[in-house]
């Protein structure tokens, strides 16, 4: 996959430091362990670094914007400088706009209110709910699970040739190609089998066909550098939280025109330029034309600084060189899961895909949810069990039938049965070898020796039933 | 004003620590000075106390919801936990959600996308922008600005009994009233002129005509304590950010029925409970009904936390004894003002009208911007100049021409014509004494000896202009 290749003969980065690598948990079994955070594909631990710098802006925090003092003026800078820090993490187009909101879910929702009306989305089932659901008003077509990269790129060809004459066809000429306005979504890279998707080509594809594209890099931007015009897409999302900054701030980057012309995401104060008492009543607004037309309301300075910081500090620890780490340790636990036959990875696209550190898997004769407990409760390891907020994915992944929604997170069947949910191991720049390994020898214990506890679901929580040690 | 009346005959509590409480700014006129921060109405400092529990928590940080690891656990049972505190800090009732949004002006953008189709809204047009313009899809009926809070009452018991016959009075049960859903939208405390609004008689009259009231409470949550049951209004919205709590998070919380009968605000994981594929292609969706209906993306953990240590730091100081020693300030400052004839305070109300600690004024003779500037650079006090987000009720008080839009902060007239902009103080629990009587002294003396330097807009940005300097 083209955003991979880069990462060839790099050096290999040793893990940046990050908060709470020191933090011990109590096992179930006695004594405590560090906390091995294992989850990073829902939310990674603050970089020591990012903490640092907000740590040291704080007592510095000021109102941005209109405020006249030095610490206003100040944040003020930092707020728009971080802006330009971001836009140069993610290569920007001198024309682009990087508007800052609260998460990659939010980035996406913006956008979905901001296509043109007559705009007609493409987005695979296989993507995750942030990605599949915010296009309300706009007219969908899902595509079909592909089974391959190349499957991916020729079912979007296929669908964007065969699409609908739109209605409005005096729209071609502003990107809307011959058939009117469409848009493309595509994750980056799965939050569920960490498999990278084809982005480049699907850019291409899109272009070639008069579509537009926007990249779901929420996995992605965490574990690879992503370059807007390398990669040739409109719009790129990514959230502060899954970037080491879990400080409430996401990211939307990318063309300026649709923003421009859309209404304002939220209205109110700081999204409006002027605002007067209209003469028969009411009011008439005037709206900004830049990235503030989006950003009503007091800024999130400290989430977005945040983020500016992540951005820097994975830059400068030589991002490719993090890169190359990463990939020997999803390389470790894929083979330490190779080992155990009772252990079925989850994989869209198959062994040979390039992915990031997000694995997903079941494990024969468990319920994934009391395995997932099992590792966190005997040996301190915080992985995830559910559908991932991707239902249809997994669903697809585990082979269960289509209708059968049970509860994201629900009780399921018991030991024995087949799987409704699946567990999920992620890591990134933060996690040491000691996490991995001890994952690794977690889950051959588990198969081979079973667990010392016996689980139970309590109040939607999977618990260590007291009384029932093993031991 | 109903909300005070508690105030009275408390004890008076000491300024609470806050961040950059010894931070030192540069003066033009040389030397350094500890910064006074005296744009609390836009965003306060964080209390100490807020920091040191967010700090304390971050390395405790971990994903929320279907993590199944421990810090994911505790993370959860933190946010969930907040959310108890923010219920009982507001004093809601049984069945009142408490949604976590991104600040007031997301709130009032969430209720304005829940409220039924058919829903009128009335709204006063000496609203700020966050409360004026998100009712974008609704009937809207700006009301008058009216000269004093029982005119206030009057003017909107006017407008309801007079509203048109609504289409659907099928909707008269649920809280409609007569002619259709209608709600009632006001600012408990002015930004701008920092007056009261008679919430409580507000409500009454709301719901005496089969209304309902959101109490936009940014400018009153931080100022005095909100119970949503004894003011009997339906919603309350604030934000952290001038609560002493700037992470990026704010609240919604009232009646649960509309928001749970409304399409989620954003649309994505976390909203969503169960979606499948549907048999003849697309998704079908199931969504919470729960607060999480309308928090789909990660949630702002520590956004939310530092909220709930907020309202616990504010509640465990004795909030009354805060309000009896804000209004000392607001005495002070007020009576500083008024030894200065040139000096105008802005005001609706009049000079009786209560008040928190939010005064907005004009210098007769001084371009507001430059005025702000001098106090930044020559006294290292931070306020604001502008129209502070709300352009009609700042024109209407400097009787400006209502049709005369000139762009929010841009420069303005030059000194001895008339301001088109204000300056405005604002402080609350962090301030101490001395930030205020440098405040007074500074505007005593900028208007009897003038600025010892003068000061050109650059960048839309107020600077001392370098080798003007007047000593």
């Amino acid at each position: 996959m083209s955003v991979f290749t880069a990462a060839a003969d790099q050096s290999i980065c040793a893990p940046l430091p990050v908060l709470g690598k020191d933090v011990t948990v109590p096992l179930v079994t006695g004594g405590e362990v560090t906390y091995a955070a294992l989850d990073y594909a829902a939310s990674a631990p603050a970089l020591q670094r990012v903490w640092d710098d907000v740590a040291a802006y704080a007592p510095y925090y000021g109102s941005v914007h209109r405020g006249a003092g030095y610490l206003s003026q100040l944040s003020t800078d930092l707020f728009e400088s971080s802006r330009a820090t971001v836009a140069e993490f993610l290569g920007c187009r001198a024309d682009d706009q990087v508007v800052f909101t609260r998460s990659t879910t939010d980035s996406l929702n913006l956008l979905a209110a901001a296509v043109p009306a007559d705009c007609q989305v493409f987005v695979f089932e296989t993507e995750h709910h942030a990605s599949l659901l915010p296009w309300r008003d706009a007219r969908v077509t899902y595509l079909n699970a592909p089974r391959t990269p190349a499957q991916a790129v020729a079912t979007l060809e296929r669908a964007l040739a065969d699409r609908d004459p739109s209605p409005s066809s005096q729209l071609r000429s502003s990107g809307g190609g011959p058939t009117g306005p469409a848009l493309v979504c595509v994750t980056g890279a799965s939050n569920v089998t960490g498999e990278l998707w084809p982005v480049k080509e699907l850019a291409a594809a899109a272009h070639a066909h008069g579509a537009r594209i926007v990249l779901d890099a929420a996995q992605l931007a965490p574990h690879h550098p992503v370059d807007i015009a390398e990669l040739d897409v409109d719009w790129v999302a990514f959230s502060g939280h899954k970037l080491y900054a879990p400080f409430g701030s996401g990211v939307l980057a990318g063309r300026s025109d649709w923003l421009r012309d859309a209404d304002p995401y939220l209205a109110g104060g700081g999204a409006s330029r002027k605002v007067a008492r209209r003469a028969g009543g009411g009011v008439d607004v005037e709206w900004h034309t830049t990235a503030a037309r989006h950003e009503a309301g007091s800024p999130n300075v400290i989430g977005v600084y945040s983020i500016a910081s992540a951005c820097k500090a994975l830059t400068e620890a030589g991002f490719e060189g993090l890169v190359a780490r990463e990939q020997q340790l999803v390389t470790a636990v894929r083979a330490g899961l190779a080992e155990v036959p009772a252990v079925k990875v989850l994989s869209l696209f198959g062994d040979e895909a390039p992915r990031v550190g997000v694995i997903s898997f079941v494990v024969e004769g468990w319920n994934s949810s009391h395995f997932a407990a099992a590792l966190s409760a005997e040996y301190g390891i915080g992985v995830r069990d559910g559908l991932f907020c991707a239902h249809p994915l997994v669903r697809t992944l585990l082979g269960s039938d289509p209708q059968d929604v049970g509860e994201c997170g629900a009780p399921e069947a018991e030991p024995g049965e087949r799987s409704l949910n699946a567990i999920r191991v992620s890591f990134g720049a933060g996690t040491p070898d000691e996490h991995i390994e001890r994952f690794v020898r977690a889950v051959k214990e588990l198969v081979s020796e079973g667990a010392q506890w016996k689980y139970r679901t309590e109040d939607g929580r999977c618990v260590p039933d007291r009384g029932t040690a093993q031991v």
